[in-house]
């Protein structure tokens, strides 16, 4: 490796060294930060960041940019895939000004705080000064990020997948659609509906917490690399591949959502975790796009939780550690009860069929924010409108409704599709391991390592070496196709619904 | 303020962002970091700090350390004082190159993991080699940190407490040790021994909490400024005023310990919550030297806790929480046995009598180790052999001897007789509170507030504007004065061994 790209690297360095310490103020200030000190951490967290978004955009690295791209033959086949990802973030960013990045990310540190408040008062008016100052500041970046895409939209949406248009998701979006409505309507017209009433039998946070931890850790993911902790909004944050830390919440009478939120999370700190360590300290350390990470938080989600033989090996283990609370409730039931689909308001307590709609709920109104002429203080209007089309249901107030996601008071804008594709990418992924791994019977057994190892082998260790695109065509041999997702709900619906095809 | 003040401040502002992250980094390897991920953590931790030390020694500094020393009619009053603290730290530290300090940081940061392997090992040697590197890099730091002090050890103590020195604390511990061993005397050869059978009775974690946290929170610390958690070395850490987090650690046999424990760091956390706003983003901000910040952890833990009138208050509200568990116990026996004195191996456990020595054998130590020849392979004999001298008492491993202070670790010698000079600040201080207010009559009330609010009019609200010396001359009309804790210790034995003199 010749000095120049060994200075290079040192250089890249230090800017993961900083995001680190970035991360971790993140991931305090989401678990345990004393509220009361929001505005100081918005501070440290702007300066922070902005001492990253300056190295990764001025000081050494315009001289970087310049001299690998008239050099390339100076750096190795890995200094080549990390000066080629570093270059990628350059072009995107260097437009950006530092001062402006750094008042931008004050706006977004602070607006949790803010948008906590207003959940609190469950009214969107006390989020939405912060809310359109972020969405002003996007629409005033997204020229300066542009580079071939066609829509303002078009721009955020490739910064969480690469390649993904709104041409593509249009397309995809429509089929998903129009074929979960088709299932529900089957169901609805010739289903029988599950028994749920043991749902909501009190189980305790703590038995909770030993039911998921011994689950996600028989799934792979490794708490001597991680920790699990309480936030309002359940997310993965990882530092490093050795620090991939978890969240969730707790509703003591609804265990269905700590359980399946905590093996989401895990999927995704598997991840982390499993990526090879070779691109420690570059851009190449961390999971390739959201939709790919989504798709291994929905693998363990959706694809392993509707799994009838993990659920007949995990329920007596639930009913073990919980005593008499189960004792009357048998497997069947049980399934069939956790895979029960019902309309509802909230995204992240949504069932696995109707969760895709409220995605496209999201993406339908983003895209009306940047794309067309609808305004942040429109936002709870639009949004009741769509859940009332789309899933026939109306939040009774903010809270419940256009206040209820993390994201936006992140600048977050074109994340959400991620989450749909994830389903897709996961069903897909479904699809091709089975043609390997009888996934059933591993997952009857006590070892369910050879899942993970699939993963690990076809996504994880490549960290974000390897585009979204040609991770799914290298692991799938195909390009997205929704239908795998369609084909496998409608599978796993139309048995618990008791419907003969 | 000149425009040149205002950019001596916005710098000053930038390194105190820096270390703000520096600090959560801190924190979080202390409490829940996955260790696994030590190795990394140490690299963050240690380029953080070599940013922030690098700030304050190069880059603008120099510059504005020459400019305001020609133009000090160019600062306001207030930035004559920020200016005066900065180039006290810019004197000290700016003959010490970056990329040493920052291989020392790293280093610092590896040990913690290092310390808490030879603790399980209950072997020293497996701590050795790590506490050679840092005692090496300390004496070669000592003459570049040395201005006008008589020796080696001089320099570290005076870092910890500006003014200090060996000539005085080896008359002041002279002093107090043999003050100590004569009640330690009497109490042997009069006194009778309280029972402290209730002890040891098992208290839930979650009691001890609870009870804690409501006696802390009556005693003025602020939760909504701070927060609880759990580490293997208690200690208070904050970030900003705002964010002034306090730990310990829980035994469910040992009540006390956590009990007093909390009581402790609350201190420490009261005086940083309680700093005037003023100083924020400068140098003054935090507690002005480690003998004044454990005067006021002390001043809880052994004035306030060794009250009468505040356990009389306090007893009820245990046993309330406690259910039956010291139904039997009076109020006589219960204070009486929190208070039995008793030769001991660990420090944090120690009684408050005894526990002065503990810090004399160590300022011995460590003198003996920077301005004698001690190398660190005889520290596990001389250790050994002190605790036999002094306390009658031999650790059985090492884990229960040199290993149990996690100072060491973090390159903090010369710290530790900060805690002696705190309880002698401490009871002085209580000496010169008696004369304006009634403690006892406090303390039997519902309301403390008096208290802190004395304490935060003569020490708190100073932050580092004024040097320890100069806070206790102010508050108490004369220099330090160990008669005071002699008395006072004597005062409360005397009367819990029945000793009439």
């Amino acid at each position: 490796m010749g000095t120049k790209e060994k200075e290079f690297l040192t250089y890249l360095k230090e800017i993961a060294l900083i995001n680190q310490a970035g991360s971790l103020l993140e991931w305090d200030s989401q678990t345990g930060m004393p509220q009361a000190s929001a505005n100081y951490r918005a501070e440290v967290s702007s300066y922070i960041s902005g001492l990253s978004f300056d190295k990764k955009v001025n000081q050494k690295m315009p001289e970087f940019i310049e001299f690998f791209t008239n050099h390339p033959e100076e750096l190795s086949e890995f200094g080549q895939a990390v000066f080629k990802k570093t270059k990628e973030e350059y072009d995107l960013d260097h437009n950006i000004p530092t001062e402006k990045f750094q008042a931008y990310s004050k706006i977004v540190s602070q607006a949790h705080a803010d948008w906590l408040a207003a959940r609190d008062a469950q009214d969107f008016q006390v989020f939405q000064p912060t809310l359109e100052k972020i969405v002003a500041t996007l629409r005033e970046f997204i020229p300066l990020w542009q580079k071939d895409e066609k829509t303002p939209y078009d721009v955020l949406l490739s910064q969480y997948e690469p390649g993904m248009t709104t041409e593509i998701l249009d397309q995809v979006f429509d089929q998903v659609r129009t074929g979960i409505m088709d299932i529900r309507k089957v169901l609805a017209e010739k289903g029988t509906e599950p028994n749920t009433e043991f749902l909501t039998r009190f189980v305790s946070k703590e038995q909770q917490k030993e039911f998921v931890t011994q689950v996600v850790t028989e799934l792979g993911y490794d708490f001597s690399r991680g920790r699990l902790d309480d936030t309002v909004h359940p997310f993965m944050l990882d530092l490093n591949r050795k620090d991939a830390r978890i969240t969730t919440r707790w509703d003591e009478h609804d265990f269905a959502m700590a359980t399946f939120g905590v093996i989401h999370e895990a999927g995704h700190g598997m991840y982390e975790q499993n990526i090879d360590e070779k691109y420690d300290y570059t851009p190449l350390s961390g999971g390739t796009s959201m939709g790919i990470h989504e798709s291994q938080s929905l693998f363990n989600e959706i694809i392993i939780g509707s799994n009838r033989e993990f659920w007949k090996k995990q329920f007596p283990l639930l009913q073990k550690i919980t005593g008499d609370t189960f004792k009357d409730v048998d497997y069947n039931t049980f399934y069939n009860g956790l895979k029960k689909t019902q309309a509802s308001l909230v995204r992240v307590e949504a069932d696995t069929l109707t969760y895709p709609l409220h995605i496209i709920i999201r993406y339908e109104i983003e895209k009306m924010l940047f794309n067309g002429d609808l305004e942040v203080s429109d936002l709870p209007k639009v949004w009741n409108d769509k859940y009332q089309e789309y899933l026939g249901v109306q939040p009774e107030n903010d809270f419940e409704g256009v206040l209820q996601d993390v994201h936006w008071s992140g600048g977050s804008f074109g994340y959400f599709p991620s989450y749909a594709l994830g389903y897709m990418y996961a069903a897909q992924l479904f699809h091709a391991m089975s043609k390997e791994i009888d996934v059933d019977s591993v997952l009857a057994s006590d070892d369910y390592s050879p899942i993970r190892k699939w993963l690990t082998k076809n996504i994880h260790q490549y960290g974000s070496s390897r585009k979204p695109n040609q991770l799914i065509l290298d692991a799938t041999g195909e390009a997205l196709n929704p239908q795998y997702l369609l084909d496998y709900m409608k599978n796993v619906y139309y048995k618990v619904y008791q419907i003969s095809e």
